[in-house]
Protein backbone atom coordinates (compact mmCIF):
# COMPACT_ATOMS: atom_id res chain seq x y z
CA UNK A 1 0.00 0.00 0.00
CA UNK A 2 1.12 3.58 -0.66
CA UNK A 3 -0.28 6.81 0.70
CA UNK A 4 -0.42 9.86 -0.84
CA UNK A 5 -1.68 13.63 0.30
CA UNK A 6 -3.29 15.28 -2.76
CA UNK A 7 -4.02 18.83 -3.16
CA UNK A 8 -7.25 19.57 -4.61
CA UNK A 9 -8.86 22.63 -5.77
CA UNK A 10 -13.00 23.08 -6.67
CA UNK A 11 -14.76 25.36 -7.39
CA UNK A 12 -18.12 24.79 -4.72
CA UNK A 13 -21.02 26.23 -6.18
CA UNK A 14 -22.47 23.71 -7.93
CA UNK A 15 -21.26 20.94 -4.95
CA UNK A 16 -23.40 20.15 -1.83
CA UNK A 17 -20.04 20.61 -0.01
CA UNK A 18 -17.08 18.02 0.73
CA UNK A 19 -18.54 15.14 2.38
CA UNK A 20 -20.26 12.47 0.60
CA UNK A 21 -23.98 12.18 1.45
CA UNK A 22 -26.70 10.17 -0.28
CA UNK A 23 -28.75 11.39 -3.49
CA UNK A 24 -25.73 14.58 -3.56
CA UNK A 25 -23.19 16.17 -5.81
CA UNK A 26 -20.23 16.06 -3.06
CA UNK A 27 -16.42 16.54 -3.99
CA UNK A 28 -15.51 13.56 -1.97
CA UNK A 29 -17.35 11.58 -4.41
CA UNK A 30 -16.44 12.82 -7.07
CA UNK A 31 -12.86 12.52 -6.68
CA UNK A 32 -13.42 8.85 -5.55
CA UNK A 33 -15.25 7.66 -8.62
CA UNK A 34 -12.63 9.52 -10.82
CA UNK A 35 -9.88 7.46 -8.83
CA UNK A 36 -11.93 4.43 -9.22
CA UNK A 37 -11.93 5.01 -13.18
CA UNK A 38 -8.35 5.40 -13.16
CA UNK A 39 -7.43 2.48 -10.83
CA UNK A 40 -10.03 0.14 -10.68
CA UNK A 41 -10.33 1.01 -6.90
CA UNK A 42 -12.87 1.86 -4.31
CA UNK A 43 -11.05 3.94 -1.76
CA UNK A 44 -12.02 5.87 0.83
CA UNK A 45 -10.64 9.51 1.04
CA UNK A 46 -9.50 11.55 4.20
CA UNK A 47 -10.19 15.54 4.33
CA UNK A 48 -9.20 17.98 6.54
CA UNK A 49 -12.21 19.42 6.59
CA UNK A 50 -16.05 19.18 5.71
CA UNK A 51 -16.41 22.21 3.65
CA UNK A 52 -20.74 23.50 3.08
CA UNK A 53 -22.09 23.74 0.46
CA UNK A 54 -21.21 26.29 -2.33
CA UNK A 55 -17.78 26.87 -0.09
CA UNK A 56 -14.28 26.79 -2.45
CA UNK A 57 -11.50 25.29 -2.03
CA UNK A 58 -7.94 26.60 -3.33
CA UNK A 59 -5.45 23.67 -1.58
CA UNK A 60 -7.49 21.31 0.34
CA UNK A 61 -5.52 18.27 1.45
CA UNK A 62 -7.08 14.79 0.64
CA UNK A 63 -5.50 11.47 2.70
CA UNK A 64 -5.58 8.20 0.00
CA UNK A 65 -3.92 4.92 0.64
CA UNK A 66 -3.70 2.65 -2.12
CA UNK A 67 -3.02 -0.55 -3.44
CA UNK A 68 -2.24 1.15 -7.07
CA UNK A 69 1.11 0.58 -8.57
CA UNK A 70 0.49 3.80 -11.28
CA UNK A 71 3.40 6.05 -10.91
CA UNK A 72 2.20 8.99 -8.92
CA UNK A 73 2.38 11.43 -12.15
CA UNK A 74 0.19 9.29 -14.15
CA UNK A 75 -2.52 9.71 -10.94
CA UNK A 76 -2.70 12.87 -11.41
CA UNK A 77 -2.97 13.54 -15.02
CA UNK A 78 -5.30 10.49 -15.04
CA UNK A 79 -7.80 12.10 -12.09
CA UNK A 80 -7.57 15.53 -14.09
CA UNK A 81 -8.86 14.24 -17.29
CA UNK A 82 -11.76 12.16 -15.15
CA UNK A 83 -12.36 14.76 -13.14
CA UNK A 84 -15.49 17.45 -14.33
CA UNK A 85 -14.54 20.81 -15.02
CA UNK A 86 -15.27 22.55 -11.24
CA UNK A 87 -12.51 20.25 -9.41
CA UNK A 88 -8.72 19.68 -10.33
CA UNK A 89 -5.96 18.19 -8.42
CA UNK A 90 -3.40 20.61 -7.83
CA UNK A 91 -0.42 18.20 -7.07
CA UNK A 92 -0.12 14.51 -5.65
CA UNK A 93 2.45 13.54 -3.07
CA UNK A 94 3.77 10.60 -1.06
CA UNK A 95 2.70 11.02 2.63
CA UNK A 96 4.50 9.09 5.54
CA UNK A 97 1.93 5.64 6.23
CA UNK A 98 -0.62 6.18 8.23
CA UNK A 99 -0.86 9.68 6.91
CA UNK A 100 -4.69 11.11 8.10
CA UNK A 101 -5.43 14.20 6.44
CA UNK A 102 -7.61 15.28 8.91
CA UNK A 103 -5.87 14.32 12.34
CA UNK A 104 -2.41 15.38 11.14
CA UNK A 105 -3.44 18.90 10.28
CA UNK A 106 -2.11 21.78 12.52
CA UNK A 107 -3.83 24.52 11.05
CA UNK A 108 -5.94 26.15 8.41
CA UNK A 109 -6.33 28.94 6.32
CA UNK A 110 -9.39 30.47 4.90
CA UNK A 111 -10.44 33.55 2.78
CA UNK A 112 -13.30 35.38 2.54
CA UNK A 113 -13.67 37.41 -0.32
CA UNK A 114 -16.60 40.44 -0.05
CA UNK A 115 -17.26 42.79 -3.14
CA UNK A 116 -17.49 46.32 -1.53
CA UNK A 117 -19.10 48.56 -4.00
CA UNK A 118 -22.56 50.44 -4.80
CA UNK A 119 -22.64 48.88 -7.97
CA UNK A 120 -23.17 44.40 -8.00
CA UNK A 121 -20.37 42.60 -8.71
CA UNK A 122 -19.98 40.94 -12.09
CA UNK A 123 -16.88 38.47 -12.95
CA UNK A 124 -16.72 37.28 -10.06
CA UNK A 125 -20.16 37.37 -8.93
CA UNK A 126 -20.12 33.40 -8.16
CA UNK A 127 -17.28 34.18 -5.44
CA UNK A 128 -18.43 37.06 -3.23
CA UNK A 129 -20.37 38.42 -0.99
CA UNK A 130 -21.68 41.32 -1.98
CA UNK A 131 -21.96 44.65 0.44
CA UNK A 132 -23.03 48.12 -0.72
CA UNK A 133 -21.83 49.93 2.25
CA UNK A 134 -19.15 51.49 2.61
CA UNK A 135 -17.11 49.35 5.20
CA UNK A 136 -14.27 51.12 7.55
CA UNK A 137 -11.58 48.74 7.24
CA UNK A 138 -9.58 49.70 10.02
CA UNK A 139 -12.29 49.60 12.48
CA UNK A 140 -12.87 45.76 11.42
CA UNK A 141 -8.91 45.06 11.37
CA UNK A 142 -8.77 46.56 14.89
CA UNK A 143 -12.15 44.56 16.08
CA UNK A 144 -10.63 41.36 14.30
CA UNK A 145 -7.86 41.23 16.46
CA UNK A 146 -9.98 40.19 19.83
CA UNK A 147 -10.50 37.16 18.39
CA UNK A 148 -6.82 36.07 17.50
CA UNK A 149 -5.52 33.67 20.38
CA UNK A 150 -6.91 30.61 22.50
CA UNK A 151 -10.67 31.23 23.18
CA UNK A 152 -13.76 29.30 23.45
CA UNK A 153 -15.84 30.11 20.39
CA UNK A 154 -19.42 29.34 20.96
CA UNK A 155 -20.32 32.14 19.95
CA UNK A 156 -19.38 31.73 16.80
CA UNK A 157 -20.80 28.36 15.87
CA UNK A 158 -23.80 27.49 13.86
CA UNK A 159 -26.02 24.10 15.71
CA UNK A 160 -25.58 21.34 13.96
CA UNK A 161 -22.20 20.47 14.92
CA UNK A 162 -20.89 17.68 16.74
CA UNK A 163 -17.67 19.20 17.91
CA UNK A 164 -16.76 18.42 21.80
CA UNK A 165 -15.14 21.50 22.63
CA UNK A 166 -15.51 24.72 21.44
CA UNK A 167 -12.19 26.13 21.90
CA UNK A 168 -9.85 26.97 19.48
CA UNK A 169 -7.35 29.38 18.55
CA UNK A 170 -7.22 31.82 15.91
CA UNK A 171 -3.87 32.80 15.05
CA UNK A 172 -4.58 35.68 12.75
CA UNK A 173 -6.96 37.62 10.95
CA UNK A 174 -5.68 40.02 7.91
CA UNK A 175 -8.10 42.25 6.38
CA UNK A 176 -6.71 43.37 2.81
CA UNK A 177 -7.95 45.63 0.48
CA UNK A 178 -7.60 45.78 -3.17
CA UNK A 179 -6.18 49.09 -5.09
CA UNK A 180 -7.24 50.83 -7.73
CA UNK A 181 -9.25 49.26 -9.77
CA UNK A 182 -9.64 46.26 -7.27
CA UNK A 183 -10.66 49.04 -4.80
CA UNK A 184 -13.82 46.72 -4.35
CA UNK A 185 -12.15 43.62 -3.22
CA UNK A 186 -11.75 43.12 1.05
CA UNK A 187 -10.38 39.70 1.73
CA UNK A 188 -10.64 38.92 5.34
CA UNK A 189 -8.13 35.75 5.99
CA UNK A 190 -8.30 33.67 9.05
CA UNK A 191 -5.87 31.17 9.94
CA UNK A 192 -6.41 29.27 12.77
CA UNK A 193 -5.92 25.08 14.19
CA UNK A 194 -9.50 24.20 13.94
CA UNK A 195 -12.87 25.80 13.10
CA UNK A 196 -16.23 25.31 14.28
CA UNK A 197 -19.44 24.58 12.62
CA UNK A 198 -19.80 27.50 9.98
CA UNK A 199 -17.61 29.78 12.15
CA UNK A 200 -15.61 31.94 9.71
CA UNK A 201 -18.84 32.58 7.74
CA UNK A 202 -20.11 34.15 11.60
CA UNK A 203 -16.93 36.02 12.22
CA UNK A 204 -16.99 37.78 8.73
CA UNK A 205 -20.97 38.66 9.20
CA UNK A 206 -19.82 40.02 13.06
CA UNK A 207 -16.95 42.13 11.54
CA UNK A 208 -19.32 42.90 7.99
CA UNK A 209 -21.79 44.34 11.11
CA UNK A 210 -18.79 46.41 12.90
CA UNK A 211 -17.65 47.58 9.31
CA UNK A 212 -20.44 49.51 8.24
CA UNK A 213 -21.12 50.94 11.63
CA UNK A 214 -24.60 48.84 12.51
CA UNK A 215 -21.93 47.79 15.52
CA UNK A 216 -19.39 49.16 17.69
CA UNK A 217 -15.98 47.99 17.11
CA UNK A 218 -16.26 46.49 21.08
CA UNK A 219 -18.60 44.04 19.74
CA UNK A 220 -16.63 41.34 18.46
CA UNK A 221 -14.94 40.89 21.94
CA UNK A 222 -18.59 41.19 23.53
CA UNK A 223 -19.85 38.37 21.58
CA UNK A 224 -16.78 36.16 21.87
CA UNK A 225 -17.13 37.13 25.95
CA UNK A 226 -20.87 36.29 25.56
CA UNK A 227 -20.43 32.11 24.60
CA UNK A 228 -23.51 32.34 23.24
CA UNK A 229 -24.59 31.88 19.46
CA UNK A 230 -27.21 34.52 19.83
CA UNK A 231 -25.48 37.45 20.39
CA UNK A 232 -23.14 36.80 17.36
CA UNK A 233 -23.45 38.66 13.82
CA UNK A 234 -25.40 37.11 11.00
CA UNK A 235 -23.63 34.08 9.19
CA UNK A 236 -22.13 35.02 6.02
CA UNK A 237 -23.30 33.57 2.59
CA UNK A 238 -21.24 30.52 1.54
CA UNK A 239 -19.91 31.62 -1.86
CA UNK A 240 -17.62 34.19 -0.49
CA UNK A 241 -15.39 31.85 1.58
CA UNK A 242 -12.14 29.70 0.26
CA UNK A 243 -10.37 27.43 2.21
CA UNK A 244 -6.92 28.32 0.98
CA UNK A 245 -4.71 25.65 2.56
CA UNK A 246 -3.49 23.21 5.36
CA UNK A 247 -0.36 23.07 7.37
CA UNK A 248 0.86 20.04 8.45
CA UNK B 1 -32.43 66.01 -25.53
CA UNK B 2 -29.80 65.13 -23.21
CA UNK B 3 -26.58 62.83 -24.29
CA UNK B 4 -24.54 60.67 -22.43
CA UNK B 5 -21.65 58.13 -21.90
CA UNK B 6 -22.37 55.23 -20.16
CA UNK B 7 -19.55 53.05 -19.14
CA UNK B 8 -20.62 49.39 -19.78
CA UNK B 9 -19.01 45.96 -18.83
CA UNK B 10 -20.02 42.89 -19.36
CA UNK B 11 -19.39 38.97 -19.47
CA UNK B 12 -19.51 38.38 -22.57
CA UNK B 13 -20.36 34.18 -21.88
CA UNK B 14 -23.88 34.00 -22.90
CA UNK B 15 -24.13 36.63 -25.57
CA UNK B 16 -24.16 36.93 -29.05
CA UNK B 17 -21.69 39.81 -29.05
CA UNK B 18 -22.53 43.59 -28.83
CA UNK B 19 -24.33 44.49 -31.60
CA UNK B 20 -28.34 43.67 -32.28
CA UNK B 21 -29.27 40.68 -34.43
CA UNK B 22 -32.26 39.20 -34.93
CA UNK B 23 -33.34 36.45 -33.13
CA UNK B 24 -29.97 36.81 -30.81
CA UNK B 25 -29.17 37.87 -27.36
CA UNK B 26 -26.92 40.97 -27.44
CA UNK B 27 -25.74 42.79 -25.13
CA UNK B 28 -26.53 45.83 -27.48
CA UNK B 29 -30.59 45.05 -26.99
CA UNK B 30 -30.51 44.17 -23.64
CA UNK B 31 -28.98 47.55 -22.76
CA UNK B 32 -31.90 49.24 -25.31
CA UNK B 33 -34.41 46.84 -23.43
CA UNK B 34 -33.43 48.35 -19.94
CA UNK B 35 -33.37 52.03 -20.84
CA UNK B 36 -37.23 50.96 -22.06
CA UNK B 37 -37.88 49.80 -19.23
CA UNK B 38 -36.95 52.93 -16.82
CA UNK B 39 -37.93 55.43 -19.48
CA UNK B 40 -40.27 54.17 -21.78
CA UNK B 41 -38.16 55.65 -24.27
CA UNK B 42 -37.05 53.32 -27.48
CA UNK B 43 -33.49 54.63 -27.68
CA UNK B 44 -30.49 53.28 -29.91
CA UNK B 45 -27.19 53.30 -28.31
CA UNK B 46 -23.92 53.77 -29.89
CA UNK B 47 -20.72 52.42 -29.39
CA UNK B 48 -16.77 52.06 -30.00
CA UNK B 49 -17.00 48.54 -30.38
CA UNK B 50 -18.67 45.49 -31.58
CA UNK B 51 -17.56 42.81 -30.04
CA UNK B 52 -17.74 39.22 -30.83
CA UNK B 53 -19.60 35.96 -29.60
CA UNK B 54 -18.20 35.56 -25.96
CA UNK B 55 -15.90 38.22 -25.68
CA UNK B 56 -16.30 40.39 -22.44
CA UNK B 57 -16.07 44.40 -21.70
CA UNK B 58 -14.74 45.76 -18.46
CA UNK B 59 -15.30 49.46 -20.05
CA UNK B 60 -16.83 49.67 -22.93
CA UNK B 61 -18.34 53.44 -23.98
CA UNK B 62 -21.82 53.47 -24.96
CA UNK B 63 -23.57 56.86 -26.49
CA UNK B 64 -27.12 57.63 -25.65
CA UNK B 65 -28.89 60.95 -26.72
CA UNK B 66 -32.34 60.87 -24.71
CA UNK B 67 -35.35 63.13 -24.05
CA UNK B 68 -35.93 61.54 -20.41
CA UNK B 69 -35.58 64.07 -17.28
CA UNK B 70 -34.51 61.53 -15.05
CA UNK B 71 -31.28 62.45 -13.53
CA UNK B 72 -28.61 60.53 -14.30
CA UNK B 73 -27.72 58.78 -10.90
CA UNK B 74 -31.76 57.65 -10.97
CA UNK B 75 -30.89 56.38 -14.39
CA UNK B 76 -28.05 54.35 -13.05
CA UNK B 77 -29.34 52.78 -10.24
CA UNK B 78 -32.88 51.87 -12.38
CA UNK B 79 -30.27 50.23 -15.31
CA UNK B 80 -28.60 48.12 -12.73
CA UNK B 81 -31.80 46.94 -10.88
CA UNK B 82 -33.37 46.07 -14.72
CA UNK B 83 -30.32 44.53 -16.13
CA UNK B 84 -29.50 41.03 -15.98
CA UNK B 85 -26.46 39.18 -13.82
CA UNK B 86 -24.17 39.26 -16.82
CA UNK B 87 -24.74 43.17 -18.07
CA UNK B 88 -23.33 46.38 -15.52
CA UNK B 89 -23.38 50.12 -15.84
CA UNK B 90 -20.05 51.63 -14.31
CA UNK B 91 -20.96 54.74 -14.79
CA UNK B 92 -22.81 57.58 -16.72
CA UNK B 93 -21.40 61.45 -17.60
CA UNK B 94 -22.39 64.12 -19.82
CA UNK B 95 -21.22 63.82 -22.94
CA UNK B 96 -21.55 66.94 -25.80
CA UNK B 97 -24.30 67.24 -27.84
CA UNK B 98 -23.60 64.85 -31.00
CA UNK B 99 -21.11 62.85 -29.33
CA UNK B 100 -21.15 59.09 -31.52
CA UNK B 101 -19.05 56.55 -29.07
CA UNK B 102 -17.88 54.69 -32.59
CA UNK B 103 -16.41 57.87 -34.44
CA UNK B 104 -15.22 60.00 -31.73
CA UNK B 105 -12.76 57.30 -29.93
CA UNK B 106 -9.22 57.79 -30.49
CA UNK B 107 -7.79 54.69 -29.17
CA UNK B 108 -8.75 51.15 -27.33
CA UNK B 109 -7.22 48.80 -25.13
CA UNK B 110 -7.61 45.60 -24.93
CA UNK B 111 -6.83 42.73 -22.48
CA UNK B 112 -6.33 38.87 -23.66
CA UNK B 113 -6.25 36.40 -20.88
CA UNK B 114 -3.99 33.35 -21.44
CA UNK B 115 -4.30 30.00 -18.46
CA UNK B 116 -0.24 29.22 -18.96
CA UNK B 117 -0.20 25.82 -16.97
CA UNK B 118 0.41 22.18 -17.25
CA UNK B 119 -3.23 21.80 -15.30
CA UNK B 120 -6.39 23.49 -16.44
CA UNK B 121 -7.94 26.51 -15.37
CA UNK B 122 -10.54 26.08 -12.90
CA UNK B 123 -11.70 29.69 -11.27
CA UNK B 124 -11.10 31.67 -14.07
CA UNK B 125 -12.24 29.15 -17.01
CA UNK B 126 -14.66 31.53 -18.56
CA UNK B 127 -11.67 33.95 -18.78
CA UNK B 128 -8.87 32.75 -20.31
CA UNK B 129 -7.26 30.73 -23.20
CA UNK B 130 -5.71 27.38 -21.70
CA UNK B 131 -2.19 27.31 -23.36
CA UNK B 132 -0.33 23.79 -21.47
CA UNK B 133 3.16 23.99 -23.49
CA UNK B 134 5.51 26.41 -21.68
CA UNK B 135 6.03 30.25 -23.00
CA UNK B 136 8.60 31.78 -23.95
CA UNK B 137 7.23 35.02 -22.41
CA UNK B 138 10.34 37.12 -23.42
CA UNK B 139 11.02 36.14 -27.26
CA UNK B 140 6.76 36.84 -27.18
CA UNK B 141 7.06 40.47 -26.21
CA UNK B 142 10.33 40.61 -28.31
CA UNK B 143 7.98 39.63 -31.33
CA UNK B 144 5.40 41.62 -30.56
CA UNK B 145 7.41 44.83 -31.05
CA UNK B 146 6.95 44.56 -34.80
CA UNK B 147 3.69 45.13 -34.43
CA UNK B 148 3.46 48.28 -32.87
CA UNK B 149 3.56 51.42 -35.08
CA UNK B 150 1.60 52.08 -38.29
CA UNK B 151 1.10 49.01 -40.47
CA UNK B 152 -1.19 47.41 -42.81
CA UNK B 153 -2.88 44.96 -40.54
CA UNK B 154 -4.23 42.56 -43.30
CA UNK B 155 -2.52 39.62 -42.16
CA UNK B 156 -4.21 40.03 -39.25
CA UNK B 157 -8.10 40.10 -39.89
CA UNK B 158 -10.82 37.54 -40.50
CA UNK B 159 -12.80 37.16 -43.17
CA UNK B 160 -16.48 38.87 -43.09
CA UNK B 161 -14.50 42.30 -42.53
CA UNK B 162 -16.15 45.72 -44.23
CA UNK B 163 -13.42 47.96 -43.51
CA UNK B 164 -11.74 49.71 -46.32
CA UNK B 165 -8.38 50.47 -45.63
CA UNK B 166 -6.86 47.85 -43.44
CA UNK B 167 -3.86 50.09 -41.85
CA UNK B 168 -4.02 51.16 -38.07
CA UNK B 169 -2.13 52.06 -35.55
CA UNK B 170 -0.69 49.87 -32.35
CA UNK B 171 0.51 51.81 -29.65
CA UNK B 172 1.63 49.38 -27.48
CA UNK B 173 1.80 45.71 -26.92
CA UNK B 174 2.52 44.53 -23.57
CA UNK B 175 2.95 40.97 -21.92
CA UNK B 176 2.78 40.31 -18.29
CA UNK B 177 2.78 37.78 -16.27
CA UNK B 178 1.21 36.59 -12.75
CA UNK B 179 4.18 36.17 -9.61
CA UNK B 180 3.74 33.40 -7.17
CA UNK B 181 0.39 31.45 -7.18
CA UNK B 182 -0.75 33.88 -10.04
CA UNK B 183 2.24 32.66 -12.19
CA UNK B 184 0.16 30.67 -14.29
CA UNK B 185 -1.97 34.47 -15.45
CA UNK B 186 -0.26 35.67 -19.10
CA UNK B 187 -1.61 38.34 -20.41
CA UNK B 188 -1.26 40.14 -23.41
CA UNK B 189 -2.37 43.85 -23.26
CA UNK B 190 -3.01 45.35 -26.85
CA UNK B 191 -3.82 49.23 -27.55
CA UNK B 192 -4.44 50.82 -30.85
CA UNK B 193 -6.19 53.54 -32.56
CA UNK B 194 -8.37 51.00 -33.99
CA UNK B 195 -8.97 47.33 -34.76
CA UNK B 196 -9.72 44.89 -37.53
CA UNK B 197 -12.21 41.65 -37.08
CA UNK B 198 -10.68 39.40 -35.04
CA UNK B 199 -7.15 41.56 -34.84
CA UNK B 200 -6.26 41.06 -31.19
CA UNK B 201 -7.05 37.26 -31.14
CA UNK B 202 -4.97 36.62 -34.32
CA UNK B 203 -2.10 38.89 -33.05
CA UNK B 204 -2.57 36.62 -29.77
CA UNK B 205 -2.39 33.25 -31.73
CA UNK B 206 0.51 34.17 -33.86
CA UNK B 207 2.60 35.52 -30.40
CA UNK B 208 1.60 32.14 -28.83
CA UNK B 209 2.99 29.92 -32.12
CA UNK B 210 6.09 32.05 -31.23
CA UNK B 211 5.99 31.15 -27.39
CA UNK B 212 5.61 27.67 -27.75
CA UNK B 213 8.37 27.48 -29.88
CA UNK B 214 6.20 26.26 -33.24
CA UNK B 215 7.65 29.61 -35.01
CA UNK B 216 10.96 31.51 -34.68
CA UNK B 217 10.58 35.35 -33.07
CA UNK B 218 11.08 37.08 -36.47
CA UNK B 219 7.99 35.14 -37.78
CA UNK B 220 5.59 37.92 -36.35
CA UNK B 221 7.76 40.38 -38.89
CA UNK B 222 7.09 38.31 -41.42
CA UNK B 223 3.31 37.38 -40.90
CA UNK B 224 2.83 41.51 -41.20
CA UNK B 225 5.02 41.84 -43.98
CA UNK B 226 2.65 38.95 -46.06
CA UNK B 227 -0.17 41.34 -45.91
CA UNK B 228 -1.96 37.91 -46.39
CA UNK B 229 -4.63 36.29 -43.35
CA UNK B 230 -3.46 33.50 -44.57
CA UNK B 231 0.14 33.41 -43.56
CA UNK B 232 -0.78 34.32 -39.81
CA UNK B 233 -1.35 31.87 -36.51
CA UNK B 234 -4.43 30.69 -35.04
CA UNK B 235 -6.91 32.78 -34.59
CA UNK B 236 -7.25 32.63 -30.08
CA UNK B 237 -10.61 31.63 -28.88
CA UNK B 238 -13.19 34.83 -27.67
CA UNK B 239 -13.08 34.01 -23.88
CA UNK B 240 -9.86 35.03 -22.96
CA UNK B 241 -10.51 38.41 -24.76
CA UNK B 242 -11.73 41.82 -22.78
CA UNK B 243 -12.16 45.47 -24.15
CA UNK B 244 -10.38 46.93 -21.37
CA UNK B 245 -11.43 50.72 -22.22
CA UNK B 246 -11.75 53.37 -24.81
CA UNK B 247 -10.24 56.92 -24.86
CA UNK B 248 -11.58 60.01 -26.15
Amino acid sequence: MVTYKLTVAYDGTEFCGWQTQPGQRTVQETVEAAWMAITGEQVRVTSTSRTDSGVHARRQAVGVETASQLPAAKILTGLNAKLPEDVLVVSIENAPTGFHATYDAIGKRYRYQLHNDRRRPLFDLPYVWHVPQPLDIEAMQRAAQALVGTHDFASFQSAGSERESTVRTIFSVDILQGRGEDAAQVWIEVEGNGFLYNMVRIIVGTLVDIGIGRKPESWAAEVLAAVDRRVAGQTAPPQGLFLLNVNY
